[in-house]
């Protein structure tokens, strides 16, 4: 930790941690954080990846959870140019990828407003990298050309429009944040004449105690009432939620009687 | 390397190694070459990667680049799985992410039916990556809700259809492989009225010779031919191209007129 504040460069490194789990980490992001004078994580980060950073570092979490916000956003960023200005290097250590609805972008006009250098190095956002672990694709020739990533909580609290148009594209439709809007979700896909469309639901994705529910349009709500998923989770809808082996046993329920 | 054919367990690791910057593998990956008995890598795929992987594993390039074709798909599901029932572990390094339109999926379903068990490791993907290390984030809030991920080329090697529909969304559009359909896409977007939206061209993502061309729909096709842009390349069509330093210069030209 750089303490003679003469010599201090400050600068800050929005890092993207992954989803969960510290495997999933960059060799740039290991590096980025070896040097590091102040480590800023968020909820969902493993704390074994604080391990990386000098131990004479400073680690605070400014984790936000929803409906807690125990720190708010304006909050994190004057922390954050505050402990660059006074310490160096900062690290922002992010879940997944930090342009991905991690407000990353805000974090660095921010710095950007009191000229600290900010660099950027992406993670593996859970967008793609929770469907892939689990061995369902978001693209495959023939099935889906494309994949559509929405955010299922607006700044403003309501349903994006995008899902409603995301509905009636051929796109496989990756939902972050929006398990509490499944059921109105789930409507406009009903809407767009989508009911039996492949869904997935994964709680915890990368993670030991990761869960996936496979469905479709129809009876994924029920699906993931029952298996009691919380936040947070992941929606997917699409044909290439079938290639799934789970959905293949689904749809085939009294096959496996001998 | 295992050379006792009795005692070989077959596997496969479908790896993704990022959008060129070697650093960008994560350590997971680090992990699966350092116990890998062959590896087959594809074209764009940094060779320095390979010096994780053991001194005696067998290294194949297996590179298929657009025109050459070099190794069909099917001579690569076959060697992968010839290797993996020979060898033991095969990691198969893919560029990117590998369910990114790196057909991944088609190497998972092949191995599959020979029962060699895979495993797959989310890489970053360059339709994230690429634009946040330009710090163009594909997300920001009060401007983009949502981002769509397209094939400029599909199997048929026609337009995909999607791009169409994408071309009237809110989303930020990312199209990978679609350099040479630009000037096809752009009147998409002109079509639905969006002459003067941001876009972007970027070159090379992550690599030492990046090269990022910006413009709106209306110029794009001849700032990336004055620029003589070649593949790969990644295109981003979305507001949030407005946020890039060198936005702001091009739409004020003569603004740096002392």
């Amino acid at each position: 930790m750089n303490t003679d504040k003469l010599s201090i460069i400050p600068k800050i490194t929005l890092l993207g941690a992954g989803p969960g789990d510290p495997d999933l980490l960059t060799l740039k992001g290991v590096k980025a954080l070896q040097t590091a004078d102040v480590v800023l994580y968020d909820a969902l980060i493993d704390e074994t990846l604080l391990d990386f950073a000098p131990s004479a570092a400073i680690k605070i979490y400014v984790g936000k959870r929803s409906g807690e916000h125990a720190f708010e956003q304006d909050a994190i960023n004057r922390l954050m140019v505050d402990y660059a200005l006074n310490y160096g290097h900062v690290v922002r250590l992010k879940g997944g990828d930090p342009f991905v609805f991690g407000r990353g972008y805000e974090e660095l006009d921010f710095a950007d407003s009191y000229s600290v250098p900010v660099t950027v190095i992406p993670g593996i956002s859970s967008s793609i990298g929770v469907p892939g672990l689990q061995q369902i694709p978001v693209t495959h020739r023939g099935m889906s050309e494309s994949f559509w990533v929405i955010t299922g909580t607006t700044s403003g609290g309501q349903l994006s429009a995008d899902i409603a148009q995301a509905a009636t594209s051929n796109a496989t439709v990756v939902i972050l944040m929006g398990l509490k809007k499944l059921p109105e979700i789930v409507e406009l896909f009903k809407a767009a004449g989508k009911a039996d469309l492949p869904a997935a639901v994964v709680q915890n994705g990368s993670s030991a105690n990761e869960k996936l529910i496979v469905g479709t349009v129809k009876n994924i709500v029920e699906q993931a009432q029952k298996e009691q998923v919380q936040a947070p989770a992941l929606l997917i809808f699409g044909e290439v939620v079938s290639l799934h082996p789970s959905f293949k046993s689904l749809i085939k329920p009294y096959a496996s009687i001998a």
